[in-house]
Parts: structure tokens; sequence; C-alpha cells
């Protein structure tokens, strides 16, 4: 960058970053401390973060613990006092996993058995599992490059792991969740029968990491399953030395018809302007084997506390405030549809939208989608979260559940944690209570009720 | 701040950051970029930490596991092909916790076992323990301010937490620390027979935090020993309920007379200026019930791993390079004395020293213990750091164990990690392998390599 540039930039990023005047800046930064102050000394998340995932555990859309869930949140957001604390009807699909998968490696005289996990919205096997050959294969591309008649009736396996050096891991994620996504329709087109995705971790474990895949319209229907990161590097390197070698593995999972359940939603009413909303949220749900403590227990127990802070400072809010807690973000985001959908209908203005679903890790920013006046609005107040380490705010979007009610005009903010540890765990049986710090979950719920204050008290225009 | 004056410091800072020329800029940060990449895709310092804490395990000084950790970081550094590896010799205190301690509460008809360490330095307590009743203070003050006849022959509980609402969790550690280090002194010199301390921890848990302790020339000698914070809070609420509750405590620690040992050095040979010298390190010793993953198996690793990534990329240093364990920082800092005393007596010009002992966490950033001058020309490598979240150069300071080269004219740094979590298991049986992240590791090494680099090349003048 030209030096000239960068001092423009730098004069134009300090005079909007005053331009709201010193006697609110320090209002503001008064308040945000006490704000800050609260949370970490008399803070509610950890312990409601702790009965999500222990008591109630997990949640996937259309279960029994999705449903507990349900009544947990609205039970915790009534016991703090909301002004008024409701459900939204969400029609969901329904898919569960069954009797948990058996899978092995054929090589020689060795079978070795390995962890595997069915992916969200698969199909089972057959009954008593499938044996077959494998593809090793990085990408779509070398995939699509082989003589279909040495894909057909086999396995393929998609073995890309995610780019380490990336410093987002959910940049690393981006570039190697296709293979998860659309890796069995890929594998069906080629003729194989079933499809083995390398999980989605960063890290070399045994825990198989699932998540959700679709069929796209009219590819053949086969099994597909996530396999753990060591057991894929023993996959590909058994490959190596026996090509032949075989895998099999059975999954019993289920597509069941869409069933009902619900957003839940606690709302401060605005003093002046009750009938614009700003909210703040994450999703309820959770995959089937997982506690979800940081995907996405976190960003729940955070949004009731965003809110609950700004109610026990006493801060009467303009606009209404609400806490939501999406189901089904995980496999169809039917809750971030609906809540968009039930706002447009009604004619519900919404200002602004934050969603926290990257992990209750120390917060380190907040991503913006807006017009560049709000961007820049919203970055003037960049020095009030200087202090509690929040210094990129800017880059990066919103967030999947928030995304619906982008069309309406809402600017969506995402809160950003330090990503290193978070697909450690994502998905996974190993994202447990246990993994989250009370400390950096209360940091992320501050940062979350410090913003929704700022945008509350000067708008977004 | 007025205007006028952060415009100046901003376009000063723009200039001193690129002050170096733009093609400078260009080579440092393509090497950075390497650096970082090499780290995160083929680092070792995560499974030489696995080794360090899992192998040698435990390594208070002038126990076995010390004498074993020497040979072991020495073997790793003779392995990865050092040019030269060396001991150096340290004569450090050797104290001894014996059989675990044991305590309880003794109120009404209860005995409420609670979990206790010794602190470090402490004496034991009488065969079969002690049992007496309970003086709760929050501060020396508080104390200094009782009839000693209240406090004579009882035992003093410090009780002060650490502050929740400091951001960094050092801050909080070092406005209570008082009560642990001097607490025993303050206790014996008003009567008191033995000395409480609530565990220097911001979480509330089971877990006994020990750490060192130091009686004053001339104060009474009287045991002392850190209790859990929840079993402080008890303490506490019992004493609310039941002032002439008593505390029973035994403890079995001796200090044996002073042991010989080693600081372990590896060199990076200087091309051109051999004999000058820049040393990135950590401390060797743990505490003895303690894996000492974080505090500070971490900093170790991260210091060998940063001489290592610079060796495996081609780097040919101007100064001659060093990866520095320190032994004994916990419980005397014998070694980082020793190290300096070397440096003096032998002349070797030491231009800057880097330490890692804030635990293996994400880095945020680097403090500096230097002139105005050569903080402003380090502050100018900023931009070089911002790609990898590394945005506080400049406050904060260096370490303990390089302290004592301060005099010799070094330029301190310390590598400043994500402070949240550290304190969660400092001086504690949960500072364990399982606690680090191996991404948070690497990229803490990889920082301090880049530092090593650009330290090297440019000098601190």
């Amino acid at each position: 960058m030209k030096k000239s540039l960068l001092i423009i930039l730098l004069v134009t990023s300090l005079f909007s970053s005053t331009s709201y005047g010193q006697s609110d800046y320090k209002t503001d930064s008064i308040f945000i401390r006490k704000i800050f102050n609260t949370a970490l000394s008399e803070g509610k998340c950890y312990e409601v973060l702790r009965d999500l995932t222990q008591k109630v555990g997990a949640r996937l859309s259309g279960s029994a613990g999705a449903a507990k869930a349900v009544e947990f949140t609205r039970d915790v957001m009534v016991q703090q006092q909301f002004d008024n604390v409701f459900l939204q009807n969400v029609i969901v699909p329904h898919w569960v996993r069954g009797a948990r998968e058996q899978a092995w490696i054929l090589t020689g005289n060795q079978k070795i058995n390995v962890p595997i996990a069915a992916l969200g919205g698969s199909v089972a096997t057959p009954k008593g599992g499938l044996t077959a050959q494998v593809i090793e294969v990085k990408n779509f591309q070398e995939l699509r490059a082989m003589d279909p008649a040495t894909v057909k009736g086999k396995i393929v396996f998609f073995n890309r792991p995610l780019d380490p050096t990336k410093m987002n891991t959910f940049e690393a994620y981006a570039g190697a969740v296709d293979q998860r996504g659309a890796g069995p329709t890929e594998a069906g087109k080629m003729g194989a029968i079933a499809c083995i995705v390398r999980s989605m971790t960063t890290r070399l474990d045994d825990i198989p990491h699932t998540g959700s895949m679709r069929y796209a319209a009219g590819a053949p229907i086969i099994p597909a399953a996530a396999i753990s990161t060591n057991a894929a590097e023993l996959l590909s390197k058994t490959l190596t030395q026996n090509p032949k070698a075989q895998f099999h593995f059975q999954q019993n999972c289920e597509t069941l018809p869409d069933t009902p359940s619900h957003n839940v939603i606690g709302e401060l009413k605005g003093l002046t302007k009750p009938d614009q909303y700003i909210v703040v949220g994450g999703h309820l749900d959770s995959w089937d084997f997982a506690q979800g403590a940081h995907d996405d227990g976190s960003g729940c127990v955070q949004s009731i506390e965003a809110v609950r802070l700004l109610k026990v400072l006493g801060y009467k809010p303009t606009n209404t405030l609400r806490a939501v807690m999406y189901m089904n973000e995980e496999n169809g985001l039917k809750g971030g549809v609906a809540y968009a959908d039930s706002a447009k209908s009604k004619k519900e203005k919404h200002l602004a939208a934050i969603e926290s679903d990257r992990g209750g890790f120390t917060p380190l920013g907040f991503g913006i989608v807006g017009t560049p006046a709000q961007k820049a609005k919203i970055q003037g107040w960049r020095n009030l979260f200087m202090p509690y380490g929040i210094h990129e705010i800017g880059p990066g979007g919103g967030g999947a559940d928030i995304g619906p009610l982008g069309p309406q005009g809402t600017v969506l903010l995402g809160l950003i944690p330090d990503s290193q540890r978070y697909f450690d765990y994502h998905h996974a049986s190993n994202d447990t209570f246990d993994k989250v710090s009370k400390r950096e979950l209360e940091l992320g719920a501050a940062s979350m009720a410090a913003m929704l204050y700022l945008l509350d008290k000067y708008g977004v225009e």
C-alpha cells in the first residue's frame, strides 16, 4: 500500500472513530466497562451452559433433546425475568443415526477397526453393511478425471486435509468442506456405491467429526460417513501398500418425516421504538452425539447473557432487544429462515442482528455485513472495544442463522473469537462443557452486550 | 487523547513501520510466512512437549525429574542437529513435598476434608499435624490492624480472590500473590502458628495451586499451604457460621541442601558476529505435582522450535542464536541469574533475549524492555506480525529468567499470549499436556522465530 493512501486511511479511521463526540465516548466506555465487569464477576452464562450441555445434552433437530433444550432455554429467560419469552414454530428435518456405525479396513488377513460417523442426511448402508475396494482422491477434479469404470462399485474416499497454514481455521474448513457437503453426490455420479470423507478437523485424532451433506437432485443416493483423521491417514497408507485393500462399513441412519420444533425468543422491550428490533442469537441444535458446548451452546448462552447484562445494569433500550435461539442450523437452517419469514410477514423492522456461532473462545472482533456507511459507523466504535482485546471490526461475515434477515436490510454482525481450537471439537463427541473456558465465554457475552448497547443507542444509519 | 497528537502518533508509527524500506518488508514478510507455514505444517514442538510432560513429567529443581528434563532437552537439540549443545552449571534449592498433605475443617461434629498443597519453601507441620482456630483476612492491612492477642496461636487464612474484572489475568495475579509470597511472614509476625492461602487461580475449583513463598529474615518460620478456591469459599462460609471452627492440616515438606543442576543451551552459530548473542528461552523446572505443560514446558519447546525453524529454513544468522532452558524459575531463579553471570564473566554481548513463560496459548503480542529507540525500532516491525494476530508490541515486560540480563544492556522481550486460561492451570496438577492446543503452541513458536529473525537481521540499535 502506498504511504499516502495509508495515511489517509488512518486519518479517516481516526476521525470516524471519534466523530460521535468525546462525552459520548466517556459515557459509553464507562458503561461498557460495567458490562464487562458484571459479566466477569457475576456472569450467569457459564452455569447455564453447564446445564444446557450436561442436563439437556445433545439436541439434534427433531430429537427429544432438542425439545428439552427449547423448554430449558425458555425457562432460563423466564427465570431471568425477560419482558417476554415465546416460542416460534419451525418445521425441521428429522434425521436419526440409529445404532452406532461400525467400520474396518480389510487388508491381507488383517481387519482393522476404525472410527466413523454417518454424515447428517446420509442414508444407511444395506443391512449388514457393505464392503468394497477404495478409491482415494483429494478433490472433485481428480475424481472426475478418472475412468468411471475404475470407480464403479467402489467406495470413494475423499482425503484432502484442512490446510494447517491458514491462520483462520474457518478458511481452512471452507477450503475442504466441499468434500463433505457434495462429495457423496460427486462419488455417486461416478458410480461409487459409498463415500468416506476425512473428518473436517485441524487435528490428527481418533474422533469422527460429522456434519451435513446433501444429495443433489437426481444424483445417486449412496451412504456417506466421516472417518477420523488418524484412520484416514491409516487408510491412505494401507492403500499405498495394498491398492486392493477393502473397506467395510455399516450405518443405520434414517431420515424421518419433518417434525415441528421451535425457535426460542426472549425480549427486552424497547422504550421508544418497541416495534424496531435488534437481535442477538446462536443456534440451539447440536449434532446427535455432541454436547454442542462450543457449537453452539456457547452462542445461545452468550446471547441470553448479552440481553441479561443490559437488563441487570438498568439499561432501558430504545428498540426491542431479542435473544434468539435458532433451531436447526446444523442440517437445514429452518429456524433462521422461519425467523426472517416471520419478521417479514409481521413487518418487524430489524435494524441489526448479531450471531455467535464460532465457539466460546476469546473474542477478537466482529464481522459486519452492511453498507459501507454502516460498516464505517460501527468501525467508529472500535476504540470502545480495544480495552477488551476486540481489535478486528469489519472483516468477515455475519452468520448462517441471521443471513436470511439480510435481504430485509438488517445489518448482520458475527462475533469473531480466536479460531485456533474450534475445529478440534466441531461436530464431534469431544465438544463438551469442559472444553469451554468460563472467562473466554463471558468475554464473548460481554462483547455482544456492548455491541448490542451501541447498536441500540446509536442505530445503524 | 487530542486528535492532532493521535494523528502525529499514527503517522510516526506508520513511517517507523516502513522506514527500513519496502524491499526489506517484502523479503521479510515472505520469510515470516515461511516460518509460520513450516511451524503449522511440519512443527516439532507439540510432540517434544508431549514427551517432556508425559515421559519426563514433573521436574522441580533438584528432583530426579529435573535431571531427566535436562538430559531430555539436551538430547532433543542434539537430535535436531543444533551447532552446539551444552549444559551450564547452576546450584539450585532443593525443596521436597514428602507425603501428600492432609487437611480438614472441624466444625460442630463435622470433619470436612479439603484439598491443600504446601507452598514451595514452607516448613512441615509438627508430626501428626496441627489444629487451631482460624482468622480470615483479605489483606495485610486488615491483619496488622488486629490485636495480636486474637491472632496468637491461630491459623491465619488469606482469602482475597484474584480480581476477575482484570482483562489481563497476570494483573489479577499480581494483585493477589502477595498473600502467598509474604503471607506466612506477615501471619507469623502477628503470632499465628500457621498460614493458609487461597489458591491463586481465577477459577472456582478443587485443585490447590502451589507456588513459592519466602520467610523474611528474622520472621517466625510457620508452615504455609495453599487451599483450593472451593475449599476457601467453604472455610469462609463455615467461619461465618461458626467463628470457633478449627482447621487441621499436616504437611511433610522439607528443604534439603542446595544441589547441582543445569541450564540447557543449544546454539545456532552466528556467521559474521558469532560472539554476539540473541537468546530465546523458557524455564525447564515445574512444580513437583505438575506436568508443567503450560508452565513452562510450552516456553521450552517453543524456544527450541524457534531456533530449529530458522535452521531448517536455511537461515544463516549474523549473531549466535541460543535456545536456553533455564532451571529453577519457580523457586529461586538461580538459572536465570547463573546465565547472566556467565554471560558477564565471559563478556558475551547479548543483544536481546526473548522469553516465553505465559503459557502456550494463542500469541497476541510481545512486551519490550529497552530504550525508547529500541522499542520504536521493534514496534516498527509490527505490520510483519499483524497477519498472525500479533498486534500488541510494546506494552508489558520481558520475563523473570531473562531479567538478570537487563543490566548488561540486553533488550528484553516477552511473548504475550492470550491470558484467559493461564491461571486455570498455573502451579497445579491439571497443568497437563491435553490442556495445550497444538496450533496455539506452534503459533507462539513461530512468533518467537520471526522476532528472533528480525532481531538478528536488523539488530537493536
